[in-house]
């Protein structure tokens, strides 16, 4: 299960950039003001709309990072096609920060339009790679397909709902970003179920090679 | 003792965010003025509160981060709950720079309860992994019950610690950060000690078995 | 094919300061305004420059990475003068995000001079960093030729290329920056080219030794 | 020369944090403005000491990096207290943007005089690193005594450079930092001269083992 030098380069490259974006989403939060604890409170409060913006951005990219992160398990080597992939990914990673911003500044419903731009973009980039992975017969030989299947169902699932968020934030406004946590929470639930019943098969399939 | 793929990748990340905070935390210190020593001395001095908040964020994060070290030596193998317990981690890690800034330039005692609940919440996170790693069977078997003990001593103490600051800031107000130093001196040797005295059971363990 | 642990960590080092470097490139980016479509639009071309040049150090850079990925693929050891060169390069990546500001931000031929000058020393560098490990004896003994000479051809257009629009900066002024992506396609595609090429003569170099 | 995992995860902790702490150094130099090439060049001249502070930062922070590196080749295992002090280095080095920061912005002789307290405390505390890997044995048994002096040597004179420009700063103001540069070219040179010859010793002593 060693990996070949290029793919492990490939993939701490892209650890370090998730990371380091990770890390620079918290970076320009407001820091509140006040002397009470009353003063606080309302003056965290005011600044809400940035820190729900870096909730979601905070629990999606960390989501999308622990999808990486099962199929990479499963690549076995890397080819040209899968590092220019790879690099749209961290394109589309880099600029979460930058969308993440524009989302707590923006008071309309431009700024969620361009940040669910920027998230199905991520979901688009994912999904590319994982259909790559495949098609090139880059996965291990003994990688359960009902993860894989739930990788794909989990990422088609977000890029989706960031998709159809792009139009509606210019009829509904803001509020439509309230959608996403909602709608998160259930694409989570699916994502465990469907990766536990991924498991499952695993084991089952090693039993039943165990018996025969 | 060589790690699993998933597990190298999930410690190598954490210490990617953790050494990215590190540095940050010490980008928006104050730049000094001043021709002459006596100036520069007191411009240093009007902005002691934030080369203070810098020192004891520093202190607190590089010794959990050697917790997390000692920690992680004796973990053999990662799960999925280990994996969204340690990136709960690692939000508690990105926001320090953010609890720091808001420390040095709030003026009474919201910065020090807002700082309190971003070091409570590290605390409470790492304790969450540390539980997780001991019911799971996660740590390889010949891990030294004394280190594991000495961890979770100085984790449940730091914790408490701010947790309990977090209501006096409100009532004796900002000086109740000058109460961290002096504690965290004095856990830090009971740590030191602790960790001795699980070098030492483990040496005895070693010698009793080769006398055996 | 297992690297030294000195080289290692060298392609480590040099991949944490381009990653960061990369991350950073976004950070900057102006934040766009507006509550419609058009507002948004609109805020979006105002500052079309910025979005471009980030566009254009986005793709030079990943490209140059992959460049430095492959022929790091084959260096099988390192030495001083390959660290000292390799530190060079480090120096022009850091100045990247800086000369990209002044970019976005100059609105004369300056900044496109000053864009060109970083980046033409970027390929310097490169080209600096080819020569030592080939006349050093570092590449490994089956390192394809082709692909050693595909690194070195895109490396020296693209140098050339940053190199002749410093003057012409001064005289055509900004437009200048639009050959960049239109020379940068062409060398790509004839990148993509020489690399299938290289490939193909190793395919056939296997097939004739195991022919023999 | 397979090195234990604890250390590993040190070294790669401490390459991260320098990595972040080199490409930030640049993250803040001025943008230069101007529409000719006569406009641009005065803008650069006028910034001057920015540009001048982040080239030493940089020269000196990749030189004491490849003393790290040349070090840490020959450790073969890491300890508590090896962790606390190198931790305590880390501390000098991300301090340095900081300083390097103050020293473009201070017009006076305080600047130069935190610079180089920094610089001065980042010597030492390689120095206590130096001084406990060789009084702990954690150095491999074939480390070229010779590599190691030239390490020392190199450090102890950027230390004493910089301990001696303290003071000096508050006399002879500025114009002090321009020594940095030439007594660093000198040593630079000193510590090539240092490694060659440590480099023959290693060979000499290689062949005498062989002959005997």
């Amino acid at each position: 299960m060693e990996k070949p030098h290029g793919l492990e380069r490939m993939i701490f490259f892209s650890d370090a950039v998730i990371a380091i974006m990770l890390t620079l989403l918290a970076l320009e939060l407001p820091v509140p003001e006040g002397d009470t604890a009353t003063a606080l409170w309302e003056s965290l409060s005011e600044h809400g709309a940035a820190y729900l913006a870096f909730g979601i951005s905070f629990a999606v990219i960390a989501a999308t990072w622990v999808a990486h992160h099962m199929l990479f398990t499963h690549v076995h080597r890397a080819d040209p096609p899968l590092i220019t992939l790879n690099l749209l990914a961290l394109l589309a990673y880099v600029l979460v920060p930058w969308a993440s911003k524009t989302l707590a500044e923006s008071t309309g419903g431009a700024g969620v339009a361009l940040y669910s731009a920027v998230m199905a973009f991520l979901g688009l980039s994912m999904l590319l790679v994982l259909r790559h992975v495949r098609r090139a017969g880059l996965l291990g030989p003994e990688t359960p397909a009902a993860v894989i299947g739930g990788i794909r169902a989990w990422t088609v699932t977000t890029m989706l709902m960031f998709a159809l968020t792009i139009p509606a934030a210019f009829f509904f406004g803001r509020p439509v970003m309230f959608v996403w946590p909602v709608v998160y929470l259930g694409l989570r639930l699916a994502a465990v179920l469907y990766t536990r019943q991924g498991r499952r098969a695993t084991v089952e399939k090693h039993v039943e090679k165990h018996v025969e």
